[in-house]
């Protein structure tokens, strides 16, 4: 049952997600006692243009 | 003042998603006694590319 | 695959919940032609301490 | 460690998000006692498409 | 329109978030031209057990 | 700068979130090439009363 969702940047490809995602499931199933078929795992990419730090969007930053 | 999150993958139409958001905001003022004003549905459309279930990314499952 | 999260205050009854929980699900069945099974409605229950409009907390709202 | 997120229709330009990046962050910082580096806030734009109010999506309310 | 959500570690008083969720929506109303009436305020306190950064559950953070 | 949530029903133990946030941190900056200290790792717990899977709460499931 669980859902992990993962809010990144842009810019990981297919792969990295796919790898992600397989390595999240993996953690959640051996460590948290779930079977695989119940666990989601989503990613959001989140544009450095609205993502602030310290007060000052990512896209911005120095 | 409840609001309501739905996230699917892509592809319904505004007239399944204006549908939706009827009745869901109906069911949402009968059952649990609010009101349609108060009542905000928002709607998340998330690519399979970004939802992996069982480990596996929706886009690369057979 | 949809997932709804439903932000409410509290005070609704099991019974309530089990009720939406049942309509919403069976309008997203309907509606978005998904699957039951595939399909997870999650409840979270926000105090009016935790909750504000136009600037004030619903818990001091008069 | 606060996380804040601001969730809008689209149109906001980069100064108006640069600005209440800054406001928001300033506030949480000065009123709820943290630190500017491990405040972050996140924008969301959500089209007027996918949000509903009284069971009617904001792109098609007269 | 907008909806805020700030996710903080638990300890701030009822005080600190009315005085919070006045200055955001002061800030969103004023920079993102909304109307108060329609912005909303969440909060939502996170457990120091529940929230980890660097691997490292605050609550175990040295 | 990832965030990652992490969504399942109560009962998991200190020493498990603890074991999966390492593990999680550690898959997020191997695979998606960030840092440590820029992760963020949030767990919240969904009571079964809150969580309907084919429209039954999982608390009132067989």
């Amino acid at each position: 049952m669980p859902i992990v969702k993962v809010e990144m940047w842009p810019g990981r490809t297919q792969a990295q997600k796919a790898e992600l995602a397989r390595v999240i499931t993996e953690a959640v199933v051996t460590i948290a006692h779930t079977t695989p078929e119940s666990t989601i795992v989503i990613f959001k990419d989140v544009a450095k243009e609205n993502w602030a730090v310290a007060g000052v969007l990512a896209s911005q930053s120095p």
